[in-house]
């Protein structure tokens, strides 16, 4: 089959898992004025995964483009992958509630691991996209799609360790990558 | 009219049930990090509907290649299809919670009778397909799908029944058609 | 502009308020398996909220089949009418939770008053279809469309004022009135 | 690449936001009846953010249609455009509850800049759109809609300011900002 449906699909399921990720900033309680700036924990873990959910679109849909047909396999692997995605609003919620409290710890490791197995199973995904790419697939956007994830797994995965030292350090780490991600993508990336 | 609205309602249905899946897991109280631990359930939970739910999209997508055009009671088919499909969250969320603990029959029960009558319907749905087929649809491509659910109502019956004598032994099978169709649909099921 | 992206906008409306529905059917205290048969009015709730959603959309549909073009304020009428289908999934609770309970008649008003709504800003949608049909508009189809909905505005309002006497009579009502639209849909509709 | 799919991603997230805002209009305790008048700032918030939401979309679609591909950067500046406005419920939310009520002040605060912070990216949205454009874009139509977007950070900074003097006042300056967009979108637009 063609890709159309796979992306609508897709598209669906990014759209809501960035959408969903308001439900996770909630009306703190005592009074509203100082609430709404406590919780600035909230706003910038909003703000970090719907841009690194952004941005995992952006090369989804540049990967796409260079692929003819699938077959049942990568709808397969499509739908882990975006089983992953779709997991991301939970992680952000304990991370933006509990980075400055108890369970900072188990917060970060919990965000660190999904965006790292995320990342591994798009290695997967990259892999197998060999056999599907369009004959006049542009091999430099192939590869440039493949050398922005080929860092991707290990440093996540530093930043997930990193919380084994500092939960702080480790979301911070996070925050980080995302804007390397957005800078990548937007200053190195040229015309999709 | 073609199949192509009727593919974007569905494709919206099924993305959001599946995102929707989230948000049945839930921070547990007490601390953090043991707690993660403990709703292993949930993560189960959401990983097998999602999983089903998914390959579900990808048969229905087989099913809709075939198609050429849709009568009303057709659609009509589709949207009480759809509307069982909307409804898994609700018994992955009471099977995620009560596995372990009191009312895991009743869970078991409900999940159970979900997918059963969501598999009966998809068959009266595959029997009315008969009439709206292309002129050159792919017989194979119809039979293997036809075959592939065929055993679907007969193993989510065994599955549900079996609840009455181990719940736990029924979200086993659960788990274990799901995985089935998983590898029928990728080993098996060749180019889409 | 073409019609193709004002039916994405609406089929994601659509699909998201009929999911969303899930989310009224909410586990019951108490021991789980009697409370999962005390909830009925849940479920009934859902499938009528579900159905009707799901056959206004094949409605809509019908009637963006025999549309050319739109302009900004048939754009901004459709804004309007969606703006109440998102509202259904309130008064749905509202009525699943009260019927059989304190605020019954309240909760029959409020779903009745939504969708009474609905349907008169339909019919000023119809009304202004009109100027926007395509050159080789189906007369036929467009008739059959604008009688189906006919009645619509007085049967509810009928179903509506019946809560006065018996919400539980409307509710029946409001169930029946589903009932005549898929079956005029399915079986008098013939290809859409 | 082309902006087939950008649409699509960014129909879905509108959809999704607006959709969503009924979570926001809750059951308020008490007898049912009086509870269901006493919310009715849920009902106003719902409807003026809804509509607001929707007349962005109507804007976003004229634009769309004006331009032929995009790059990195444009995919990435949408990706920041859609995170403010899949945040609109969350500061709706807060007005609906809190306007007359302690917090009015700060709620009507975060509405008007989360309104004003998006007019202003959809400005650099704009500004960047023009190396974009096709080559035979409307003029009259690019500059109908910057034109109508020009006076959006000003009168959303005065509305926010006023906040100062009365949160209520503030409310209704943001109602009359959306129905002055209605107004201007749907009487002086003309075709889009």
């Amino acid at each position: 089959m063609t890709t159309n449906r796979l992306e609508a699909f897709s598209d669906g399921v990014f759209a809501i898992a960035a959408t969903l990720l308001i439900l996770n900033v909630v009306e703190p309680g005592g009074p509203l004025g100082q609430g709404l700036l406590r919780i600035w924990a909230s706003y910038v873990a909003y703000a970090v995964s719907f841009v690194t959910i952004g941005v995992i679109w952006i090369n989804h849909h540049g990967v796409m483009a260079q692929i003819a047909k699938v077959d049942r396999l990568f709808l397969l692997v499509n739908v882990i992958f975006l089983m992953l995605i779709a997991f991301i609003p939970f992680p952000t919620r304990l991370l933006a509630e509990h980075i400055m409290a108890e369970g900072a710890q188990a917060a970060a490791l919990a965000y660190g691991i999904t965006l790292a197995i995320m990342f591994n199973v798009m290695w997967q995904y990259a892999a197998h996209d060999k056999r599907l790419l369009r004959e006049n697939a542009s091999e430099r956007a192939v590869r440039g799609i493949t050398r922005s994830y080929l860092p991707g797994p290990f440093i996540y995965l530093v930043a997930t360790v990193s919380a084994v030292v500092s939960p702080q350090l480790s979301a911070v780490l996070y925050a980080a990558i995302a804007l390397f991600y957005v800078l990548e993508s937007s200053l190195f990336g040229g015309r999709a």
